[in-house]
């Protein structure tokens, strides 16, 4: 048994659904939470510069005695996983192969469809994961610029017809190409699945980037006999580089309960 | 006469209204923007980092040499322009004070509205300017966070049910506590002119935050005999630190005409 922390990151907050993944998955375990709030979004920057930030954030949770990590954060996972895993003796976990490999197990007719943020969408890291384990698999990927946004607004509501008129516009063209899976590539987006899963119908399985990568850890938790005491009740904090004003009302939101406690804000160029 | 060219700056692209408005009120006059694309939002950021931006993003178009500068960002205008007044020899003229002083002149009633985004209502800066220069009037402040969002996802046509929804939701309230006059507190709102007016209706004189600045840039340039030859056409340079890609589709957008020629990439981070 190992009771140490789990470490998560992410550009912003939307990591906060991994978060809460982890937390009913594996209930007993302390998480560490950074969102890097003052830097988002890492989607347009340069790879020098995304590595940079990774190691910054990688090296402030590790100012925590950290028996692993895990990255909720896509542009991360696809651009910097190997590199940070070569550096650091303890396990990483991204979160865009986990996801990928759920995918091409669930689709029959070897169509899946993305949808994520533009720039997860141009990076093609979806595409290029899954054509290296199920080269069969088909992708068709839309970019969904509004959805962030409009999340981080509470806009996640059925019967809203902004988000619902939004979703739809996204969604029904690529329903159109006849996809059975639908991976929703940004950690912001499992607050839409009920809508999105209401426009898809049942015939399209949703899976969500952060879920996957929680089971993952599982799994390798195990492997390695690094699980907690499973009869304690794990904790959970949280860190931000921007201002924590604002972060109980949306990691409220993300989180889908109510906050004990704010959180605590790191200068993050210092790491 | 001086046909050097004028300096305009943002964070991002929403300060490209005001270079629309520079054309129209100055068309004889060269221009060079650069938009810190790379860096926006610098809604969230430090006073000492947010002066740090704004010295580079100065540094960087006094490599040309400018007759003027225009801060097309409320922000950078409210926090740091008396400290780049003193430091450079050249006049620079703000987005605040010319706004808030038209605005004084327009209210009958005393009573004006301001929508902005969170971090400009937040900082107080159009209060405080309104209180210096007409601590007669009542302002009413409106956060309008998915304006930007929804702006730079094309969506400023009227008849569109998403953005008249969130529109009809943020201006209500505000038209309810009777404002004669409403302030468009970002240079991206100008573009929702159209959507906004016909909501607030004839009895609300909208004030746009870069039309002002123009137009007192312009008085400046006149009064220190600094105005180009007004045979000539003007020409307009276009800068940003993040990937230009994208540049032109949201840059017709905002300029409202077809670009002859995209952006340069700068890395700021050098100035």
């Amino acid at each position: 048994m190992d009771n140490r922390p789990i470490g998560v990151f992410d550009s912003g907050l939307g990591g906060l659904t991994a978060v809460r993944s982890l937390r009913q998955i594996l209930p007993e375990e302390n998480l560490i939470y950074f969102g890097d709030t003052a830097r988002v979004p890492y989607g347009g920057r340069s790879r020098e510069t995304l590595l940079r930030y990774a190691r910054q954030d990688v090296r402030f949770l590790r100012t925590h005695d950290l028996k692993a990590i895990l990255i909720a954060c896509g542009t991360v996972s696809t651009t910097s996983l190997t590199t940070l895993q070569a550096e650091n003796d303890l396990p990483i976990v991204g979160v865009v192969e986990p996801t990928c490999r759920r995918a091409a197990a669930m689709t029959k007719n070897k169509r899946v469809g993305l949808i994520a943020t533009l720039a997860s969408v141009r990076s093609g890291a979806y595409e290029a994961c899954l054509a290296r384990i199920a080269p069969e698999v088909q992708v068709f990927a839309k970019p969904c610029p509004l959805f962030v946004p409009l999340v981080e607004n509470g806009r996640i509501h059925p019967g809203d017809i902004v988000i619902e008129t939004v979703a739809r516009e996204y969604l029904e063209p690529l329903l159109e190409t006849g996809i059975d899976t639908l991976i929703l590539g940004c950690t912001h987006y499992p607050l839409l699945s009920e809508i999105i899963g209401s426009i898809c119908g049942p015939g399209v399985t949703l899976v969500s980037a952060g879920e996957e990568s929680a089971f993952e850890l599982k799994r390798l938790l195990k492997a390695r006999e690094l699980r907690a005491d499973p009869r304690r009740a794990g904790t959970a904090e949280f860190c931000v580089s921007d201002r924590v004003e604002d972060f109980e009302r949306i990691a409220s939101l993300f989180l889908q309960e109510e906050l004990r406690h704010g959180a605590r804000r790191v200068d993050i160029e210092q790491y």
